[in-house]
């Protein structure tokens, strides 16, 4: 199941993997499995636990570090108040000003966790010979080997995300944290923090289950906005707006589902977004148009379309300035330390919610017409004196 | 007038510049005012002729070079054909593998022109000083110096454009030179390359002469647009089709020519390009609604509605996506080596003047929202197989 896995992720990410068996597994301890990888590697390389879950920010930073050629370091965990930690399991550090000093996991003056993230040269597998010729076979022993020559170095996570998953319950735990974590979107706008991603949360939480991709999830959106989209454009009564406008506020909080289940199950891709963003901007145009022709067909009215009109390319042009935009304006936002306001997709979806069940349908085109033009030249005009 | 310059570059770009002045520029050589600046740098610098123009390529490749301490680099141009020398003027190098061995205006054993841009260890200073001993003050002495000690090295710029604009027969020369390079733009699109370019160029080599800004450039073609867009809209005879067909056309020549003038002029920013591309997806759907209105208030066929919509969301698309798929197929353009066909603004313009001067608008539109809605979804499948 494993080396089926492996060899799908090797396809998927055009990443070539070395599937190493060791057939001691169960007699002896997880040192062996290291040891057999021995004649593969003669330069620095990463040793990570294959169930434990980390943010990723700890291996660029940990890998950011010199490494000298007989050395190893250990991501090492030293909030010891940690709620993740399953303590009677966990692997303890001592560490002095960088250097470890004791590791194992009945050791009981210790000031960190062994987080299973090593960067390491491959004095390790010496060291693991070394430890071999005395019956043992633990990795936590071979570091102590590297820490008594002084070549152990600790690294400080800085109370970044990690945790082993060894049973249910830390499984539950770990589940339950990935889920907190996804609260945390900076980019997200008003109506995404306080509407749809308590929302959706609870949606991605259940599809996490099974096997539904990211992509398959952006299309379903679309396909929702698409399904309001023709509400809007074929009904001619306030039911038909009202269950529109349902619809397309609900292919909103569903937009939030794809990522949320790229960033649980470690899928995030440069095409997912980029693909979910095309089709985004293929739905808002068909449900402003929708709404145009709802109000247009009833009135006749030359300016409504001109309003739709000007509501579709303003929210194109609000899209197509942003990153541009963001990229200009970097030292100012970094500057300020706060995310300029964004009037996102978030906003808009919602401005056509409220238009319809409001029944205000030429007020929501109006208000996303001149809103989204109105701030795409105030970005034309702020971006000029910026270098 | 020159240090007024600087200090409104200095201005413009944020960079600090400091001025020195020589007075004795017209007693001594430029050696002197090179010597003048030693107290300010103590660290490798690149040191150019300010009548000198060239690719600014040579200084990236040049200062991308290691610099030993005391060091110095001339970038030398070994095109002893190169046609924009002055052969009397121009400073000769004789190198031998890289080092140079001799340097003069009057050495007759040479194989390449000193083309004026250094990168230099402070080293250079202490010869200026040494031969300023002896009278001398030229920079070529001094170079000479760092030669005789094995110091000066050769960069070979390649065949790269540089000229040395020290009279009106040159300043001609380098006017012509810098026009002929506004003809290769890599990514010109036919339409572009072969109508658009031979005409924006000779209009471009007109507005240089005065002191008109690319983003006027810019504006005025958006103008135009606005102008041939209201034309489809209101006009409702051949006549005024016919008009709007050229008036766009026209609006699609100039819309080349704020990019030739900011190269001409060493003008382009970041901010320009984007002003500009901002301003064509506006123009580019003003247009498009022109052109569906026009047909649809003669016929009040929804569909024509729906395929001016269509043709508006495609425009739009293919440039939103544009960027992301150069960059998720950067790999495969790079290894075909060229770059693969793109459906550009000038080709859809072309389409649009076509259309109108033919009094086929109808069959425009269609063509302009099948293209470019299909290539969209063709780029939405092809990147998603590449990683």
């Amino acid at each position: 199941k494993v080396s089926g896995y492996l060899n799908d992720l090797s396809g998927r990410l055009s990443v070539p993997i070395t599937i190493i068996y060791n057939d001691e597994w169960k007699e002896k301890e997880n040192g062996v499995s290291i040891l057999k990888a021995k004649k593969y590697l003669n330069e620095p390389f990463l040793l990570l636990m294959s169930d434990h879950i980390f943010d990723s920010n700890i291996l660029k930073e940990l890998s950011a570090n010199e490494l000298n050629g007989d050395e190893l370091i250990l991501a090492v965990d030293e909030n010891l108040k940690n709620k993740l930690i399953d303590i009677d399991d966990v692997t303890k550090v001592k560490q002095n000003s960088g250097k470890i000093e004791d590791i194992g996991k009945e050791i009981t003056d210790y000031n960190g966790y062994d987080t299973g993230i090593f960067y390491s040269s491959p004095a390790l597998f010496t060291a693991l010979e070394k430890i071999s010729l005395n019956g043992k076979t633990t990795l936590s022993s071979a570091v102590k080997v590297l820490a008594d020559e002084g070549k152990a170095k600790a690294f400080n996570i800085k109370n970044k995300f990690w945790i082993d998953v060894d049973d249910p319950a830390a499984l539950k735990k770990a589940e339950k944290e990935l889920i907190n974590l996804l609260k945390e979107k900076p980019t997200d706008g008003p109506v995404s923090r306080y509407l749809n991603r308590p929302l959706s949360i609870r949606i991605s939480k259940l599809l996490s289950r099974f096997n539904i991709t990211p992509n398959q999830i952006s299309s379903f959106s679309f396909i929702l906005s698409i399904a309001a989209a023709a509400i809007f454009f074929f009904g001619r009564s306030y039911f038909w707006l009202l269950t529109g406008g349902i619809i397309a506020q609900l292919s909103s909080v569903i937009d939030g589902c794809d990522g949320e289940i790229a960033r649980l199950k470690f899928m995030k891709s440069k095409y997912g977004g980029w693909f979910d963003a095309v089709l985004d901007r293929y739905a808002d145009a068909f449900l402003l148009l929708g709404l145009t022709w709802n109000i247009y067909s009833l009135n006749n009215l030359l300016s409504y379309l001109l309003i739709g009109f000007f509501a579709i390319i303003g929210s194109f042009m609000l899209s197509y300035t942003a990153d541009k935009y963001d990229e200009l304006m970097r030292n100012k936002i970094n500057e300020t330390g706060k995310r300029l306001f964004r009037l996102g997709r978030d906003i808009r979806l919602f401005i056509i919610f409220l238009g319809a069940v409001t029944n205000q349908v030429l007020i929501a085109l109006i208000l996303i017409a001149l809103t989204s033009n109105v701030e795409v030249i105030r970005r034309l005009i702020v971006c000029r004196d910026e270098k």
